[in-house]
């Protein structure tokens, strides 16, 4: 308890250093920190008398507002987490979700969304086991539910260590899974990123970009942590996000190219001042419209993150060289480069990524084989595939998706493309393994060439043995006209089945 | 495990991310963060060895050095924490120490110190089970155990919340207290001071003040978490100073005023380059001489700290007025500001100043007692009093020393004593409470009248009324020519009994 520090303690204290201070703006609502503190405390009382127990889950179906940021604190205060669902998804995936989580409570939205969130609700089985409030629309309302509890905060901390958030990813094994993230994950993080992107008390952010998503949520959570102020806005419109710069003094955004070219447009006449927003983003009418962010973020921006790890895990800031390596380790993570046996790779070689440290997700919910498996010897295993320069740096290389053998070699596909796409004659590739009765596996590469140019399965083979160790060169190419793709990623079961793909490790027979 | 990072966890990744970079300078010695891990092991497994336990502690009797930092890791290693003394104590002093703290090792300085540990390890019944290693001569040298240690890193992470380091803090009951810092404080707060401090991994920092305050340290921790280089020189000699910053290029050391004075002497001709120096230290000369720090915490430096909670508790900068207050919360502590009851006061009512987080110690070493009443109720009692400003920033008052009680109120003589010192005709001034039976106590008010001005009991006790609730005003007001001190300090015993002063609540009768 005397060093505890969930976001529930950081409100408390914000409430009583920082009493007037806005710390969010959501259309009419305007809420300084201390009527913050005020309602998530009602809220939390409110979860607590409906039987909210630590370690349940509440869910945000809805866009971006200012009660996901106070759902997120009530539940701090309980030990109940918060997984924001995306709101652009089917009725289907909803009500998959739905299942998946079994949340106690559900917040729903009615504009745009009502359809597909009463289809999910009809037809998911955990569905009515929760208790259902009403964003925007009568029938049991949020407002009226937080209203009901208690204002005065006598809840104790509780452990750091809890879940605070549930976010949904990539879906790796076929099903999306939520990792759940620590209050002390989201606090260290939001430490780290406030230097990074300099981001204090004084700091304004439009939450622009979609709240299932740590690529918007961790600004969100550094302004908050430092006593700024977040403004919501429930989706992209390029006026009104104009108009919200303007009116807050808006420092950061989330604003993803097609949404400059937009705000560039509607802002063709300089009616809106947006001078308060720092921006890096490249076109000379952009820059002149903001001002230039000068944090050391800004000036070398991304690396590379993941939702499992609370965000950037290493930042492009920290590496000395701007040579093609994704920056190194944020200082509250540790990371090896490992062999399928877990074992440290020497520095040059490519392996899996894996991280510790508090940042590091709790394990995806609900998943308890993955998370044996993801998790094992006490490292985040991040499914992606990354190399150690001389100098310290990491470079990724590309997911880790399928393992070739060939004799006692791993050969990761990603890395072996990699070298092959750079020869000049190739379009696209892939790499997969053929059995082999004396080498388990031989690798093969599969090659669309660039119109109008030529190679030979010699040259081919030749070019990747200049680059890469030479047991990891293809035995074999075959030329395609294009590679077949699922959506955007390459379908590899496809490229087996036409080629002989097969014998690759850990496999089911 | 998964979620580990101590000292020595950043050491090993900083050992891999910044191989080569240049941990730390001391003489001769240059070491990049590889070499420090490499040397830190090797230090560790003999440490394990000699028998070295987690919850051990190591003892540095000795100047400024690089070994301090391999001490404090490898005891991170092995779950044991270092302590540094302040190494210009008597041969009494330095005895207390050995017996109080009873390491496992000593490491000490011959130079400068040599009799004085000499007589300490004499004196102390402790001092005969510990390995005594020597820094700066032959019997039994430090370099030689540590060449003992096998170099492979095979030992486990453990806790953050262990204990890193002890200091050794004010004597406020008679002894001075070991305050046991964490890893987890230690690592937290450097992140906090290098945004507010902007250190990087380009910064290089001079150790130029004592290693046994945390003055120096926090900056020496903020600099080594994010991969920085930290430069040890043993003590303060003005031309070493100038020719260390010019060869390492530092960007921040610690200066005192004298010191300062000493380096523009010295520099007085240019001799040495210091531009590489960040300084907010006024005098235009030396502003000439350096460059100009632009950091948060250098526009606007200091707030509350102690070492109790790892430096800096409040920092000015979190202020939004420069009027007097001693700024906000760093974003992870939370502060109260509590009655003798450990209940929260109002604001702008003056009450003990507590704290809550990682930042906060684990306790006094080996003060059972002591904790139990300073960490009562999961908060730690900093012994300081502090009002809680409308804008919700934080006054410091003054030590809480003694209590007055009178009927059911609690009166704090430093709240009364800031009041009638501001009264022009005031020197110097001090409060005591006299037995009243009715009251309990009442206030009585000593003061000493600037030479040539008047004042009347009635004037005084006006003054005081205008500014406070009038039960803390004084019911008597004796005149005196000068206060009491026991050295800076006013001796309030003396007071006491000259002025009939006694009843204090829990006083022993």
């Amino acid at each position: 308890m005397l060093h505890s520090l969930t976001l529930a303690d950081v409100l408390r204290e914000h409430a009583r250093s920082w009493p007037r201070q806005t710390a969010a703006v959501d259309g009419d609502v305007r809420l300084g920190y201390r009527d913050l503190h005020t309602r998530v405390t009602k809220l939390a009382h409110a979860l607590a008398e409906h039987g909210v127990q630590p370690g349940d889950r509440l869910l945000w179906m809805g866009q971006n507002s200012a009660r996901i940021l106070e759902l997120l604190l009530a539940g701090g205060m309980l030990g109940a987490g918060l997984c924001c669902v995306n709101w652009r998804q089917t009725a289907e995936e909803l009500a998959f979700v739905l299942d998946d989580l079994a949340p106690a409570v559900v917040v729903w939205q009615e504009a745009e969304i009502g359809d597909a969130v009463r289809e999910a609700r009809a037809t998911s089985r955990a569905a009515a086991s929760a208790r259902w409030l009403a964003h925007d629309t009568e029938q049991d309302p949020y407002e009226t539910f937080l209203d009901g509890g208690a204002p005065y905060d006598d809840f104790e901390t509780r452990d750091p260590a809890e879940t605070a958030m549930l976010l949904y990813t990539a879906a790796f094994a076929g099903t999306p899974n939520a990792a759940m993230l620590s209050h002390q994950a989201i606090i260290t993080q939001s430490l780290v990123m406030a230097h990074a992107a300099d981001i204090t008390p004084e700091y304004t952010y439009l939450n622009s970009g979609p709240m299932f998503h740590l690529a918007t949520l961790m600004t969100t959570f550094a302004t908050f942590v430092v006593g700024g102020t977040n403004v919501f806005t429930p989706r992209v419109d390029a006026a009104e996000l104009c108009r919200l710069i303007e009116a807050e003094g808006c420092n950061g955004a989330f604003l993803m190219g097609p949404t400059i070219r937009q705000i560039l447009e509607v802002n063709r006449d300089g009616r809106y001042d947006l001078k308060s927003l720092r921006s890096h983003a490249g076109k000379p009418a952009w820059t002149d419209m903001t001002t230039v962010d000068t944090s050391p973020f800004a000036r070398n921006p991304a690396g590379y993150g993941q939702t499992e790890v609370m965000g950037m895990m290493t930042m492009n800031l920290l590496a000395t060289r701007p040579q093609g390596s994704h920056g190194r380790a944020v200082p509250v993570v540790q990371t090896r480069i490992v062999d399928p046996d877990d074992r440290e790779v020497a520095d040059g070689e490519v392996g899996e990524l894996v991280a510790r440290g508090p940042t590091v997700m709790n394990g995806y919910w609900n998943r308890p084989e993955l998370n044996d498996e993801r998790l094992r010897g006490g490292w985040h295993h991040t499914n992606d595939l990354a190399r150690r320069e001389p100098d310290g740096s990491i470079t990724f290389i590309g997911p880790k998706t399928r393992l070739i053998k060939s004799a006692a070699e791993n050969i990761y596909p990603a890395e072996v493309e990699q070298a092959l796409a750079r020869h000049p004659a190739v379009a696209e590739c892939a790499i997969i393994g053929v059995p082999d009765p004396r080498w388990t596996q031989s690798v093969k590469a599969i090659v669309a060439l660039r119109e109008g140019e030529v190679a030979t399965e010699h040259d081919i083979i030749e070019h990747v043995r200049g680059q890469i160790a030479s047991y990891k060169k293809p035995r074999s190419v075959e030329f395609v006209d294009r590679l077949p793709r699922n959506g955007f990623a390459i379908d590899y079961d496809e490229l087996d089945a036409r080629f002989g793909g097969g014998g690759y490790p850990g496999a089911r027979p």
